[in-house]
């Protein structure tokens, strides 16, 4: 996995820039601390227009929730003095937002503000409002430039890199979706002050997920900052979300459209974590990022059933998780309706459940080698009351 | 304007297969006139599985309308003699299907279907089931192979060829949508034996269309074979069917994406054309076809007044369409309407409407040229009563 992202001299002072190489779709994460310097303004409108062969961007919808408004207020405001007419769409906080519905209300104002492929949609807000606002900009007239500003943790190593867009069904989440790259993405690591300590321990669990997948230092990194990025200091946050970005940007340009298989490392921890939520029921005890948690504690046992690892390797881990304040299992779940959620999962074939498991500290591998006798025993032992 | 596309040697027996060059996304069309061969299913299952690096296609959600279930009920089951097993979904008749309550009904039927990257959408019917059809299958998981099984004329010589799929929003016509390729075309011209006669000349608009923009033996060929195309001579039939989808594949292939503005030649007769069918009324007196051919004696004369041609080509398209049965004026319109519309239309840039006008028969060009005053008289002229 060779990451050809790179991190780039800064602009403005004390930023941070990584490359998404996409060929003529690649783009940058700009990652600042504070916006005194008015960066957001140029760095939008530049993005927008290097997208579509140098086309003006005259106008754009501002996407958000009602928690991150006062912030995308200030972006529109923003674009409005770099000439870019902005209107600001609230939409309602939660996975609920997600849906067909509520991307046809955007898409009708986008109708109503006359949009065209001189406009945009411009992101505000964690996974959900990205997600969103991704998937109407990648409909509206066949596809429109979309920028990103992700406020959550997850949005920022995670969501806002890679260009999966999408809305949920009732009965099935994320399967209404598309790739649309993004024109640029720029993180603000202050904006995270106001979010929920909960929120933000789960964005954590993603970024452990990329220390085991693909680099061991960056693991230790994370050892070293956990409370410092758990209390918010600048100086530990901004490298940490750097890197989860460079990361994920090296993988998604190997695999952009999930074709090779390559993409597939992303989902250490989130076979038996999907199935943590499932069961849990969406909304419940377990938030995507506590289930991964636990998912990746699991399913590092499971890698030490095939003989690939050593148990130390786990140990690590957990604590790790545990200093993030992050579960570790799942006891009380029922271990049958786990294995069953997991069957339905679409990543199987052929009946098998495929896993992704490590083979060493920041090296993983696909593979449906697990037996069912094994897969069981790991989570007797994950469901097991403490 | 080079068709790179090509008209190969048949199979089966007296078809013709004309192939879209489009890199890894190319794809034939196959016309045939009867199947008593049985070739749909193979060919079917083969166009799919060159699709998405060869992965083998197991299930098909076959998507039509009222008018053509029983044609989609033997292609289903010409799909289950391949081992694809195939559901078909009925929508009803008419351009209001094209909407996104009607696609999320599709996207939760192939849900139900336990859908994944082995299955695929079929679309058979018109342009509104192709484009539906073709917007479920582009987004539903974030896109799957669509086959277009094209049964109006206008669908097989057009909407079925270039990759464009979409819905509508009540206030804007295929504002929702993706450029999403097919896998392959299977064009029956026997189908078009039940197809209402003023479909088949609608689609014959479009037909015309062609032979002045790119083609001019084609145009004349058209007018030898005009009234053996209306009587559905197959020997007529088949040969225009697939010039029109060599000569759309050739500007395809050079502007995927309407990037370029290579693929707006394509837009001959639907500036005037669209506000006629606006202003009338969808669902009115002009049905698309019948409004592109008055807009496209219309825009011929706005030509004239350029001079950039000679009158003799404008009366000789007149005459051709009259031929065809198709109108060359549309009486009794507002012109000041129609100018109204064709402002709002998407297609205009800092004011001025733009028209892509001959330049000869065979050639044309994109132009914001014309004066307020040359376009107030050809509407004038258009809407004057007989
Ligand atoms: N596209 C992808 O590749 C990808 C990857 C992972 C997850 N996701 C999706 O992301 C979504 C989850 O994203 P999320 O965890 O960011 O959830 P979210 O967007 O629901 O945000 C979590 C909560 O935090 C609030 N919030 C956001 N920023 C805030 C801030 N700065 N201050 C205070 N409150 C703030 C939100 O209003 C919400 O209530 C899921 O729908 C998931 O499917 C997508
Ligand atoms: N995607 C593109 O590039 C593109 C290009 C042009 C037009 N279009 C779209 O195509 C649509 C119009 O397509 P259309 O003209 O095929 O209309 P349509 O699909 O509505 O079909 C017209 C009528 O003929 C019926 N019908 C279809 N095949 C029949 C058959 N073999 N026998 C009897 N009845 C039959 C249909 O049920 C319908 O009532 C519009 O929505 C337009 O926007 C798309
Ligand atoms: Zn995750
Ligand atoms: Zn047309």
């Amino acid at each position: 996995m060779t990451a050809e992202s790179q991190t780039r001299a800064a602009h403005p002072p004390g930023s941070r820039t990584v490359r998404v190489p996409l060929g003529d779709r690649s783009y940058d994460i700009r990652i600042v601390h504070g916006d005194e310097s008015g960066g957001f303004g140029p760095f939008a409108r530049e993005a927008l227009e290097a997208t579509r062969a140098g086309r003006s961007c005259r106008s754009a919808l501002v996407v958000t929730d009602s928690n991150v408004r006062a912030l995308a207020a200030r972006h529109a405001e923003a674009l409005a003095a770099q000439g870019i007419a902005a209107e600001v769409a609230v939409v309602p906080p939660g996975e609920g937002s997600k849906s067909l519905e509520q991307a046809a209300e955007l898409l009708d104002r986008l109708i109503a503000l006359r949009a065209d492929r001189h406009s945009a949609v411009v992101a505000v807000g964690g996974g959900v409002v990205g997600d969103l606002a991704g998937f109407v900009a990648s409909t509206y007239a066949r596809g429109i430039p979309l920028l990103m500003a992700p406020t959550t943790l997850l949005a920022q190593v995670d969501s806002s890199v890679g260009g999966k867009v999408g809305v949920n069904r009732p009965a099935a989440k994320n399967i209404v979706g598309a790739f649309h790259q993004p024109s640029g993405v720029w993180i603000d690591t202050r904006s995270l002050d106001t979010l929920p300590p909960r929120e933000l321990r789960c964005g954590m669990a993603e970024v452990v997920k990329y220390g085991v997948i693909l680099d061991p230092a960056f693991f230790e990194a994370v050892e070293r900052a956990a409370a410092a990025v758990l209390a918010l200091d600048p100086a530990a946050v901004a490298p940490v979300v750097a890197r989860c970005c460079e990361l994920k940007a090296g993988v998604v340009s190997e695999d952009e459209r999930e074709e090779t298989g390559l993409r597939a490392v992303l989902n250490f921890g989130h076979t038996i974590g999907h199935a943590v939520e499932a069961v849990a029921g969406y909304g419940g005890p377990f938030q995507h990022g506590e289930a991964v948690a636990a998912g990746m504690v699991a399913e590092s046992r499971l890698a030490e059933r095939l003989g690939w690892i050593d148990p130390g390797l786990t140990d690590r881990l957990s604590r790790l998780l545990r200093l993030l304040g992050l579960p570790t299992s799942a006891p009380g779940l029922d271990p049958r309706a786990l294995i069953a959620a997991m069957t339905l999962d679409k990543k199987n074939a052929g009946g098998r459940i495929r896993f992704v498991l490590p083979r060493a500290l920041g090296s993983v591998e696909l593979t449906d080698a697990p037996a069912e006798g094994d897969v069981r025993a790991v989570l007797d032992e994950l469901t097991a009351a403490d």
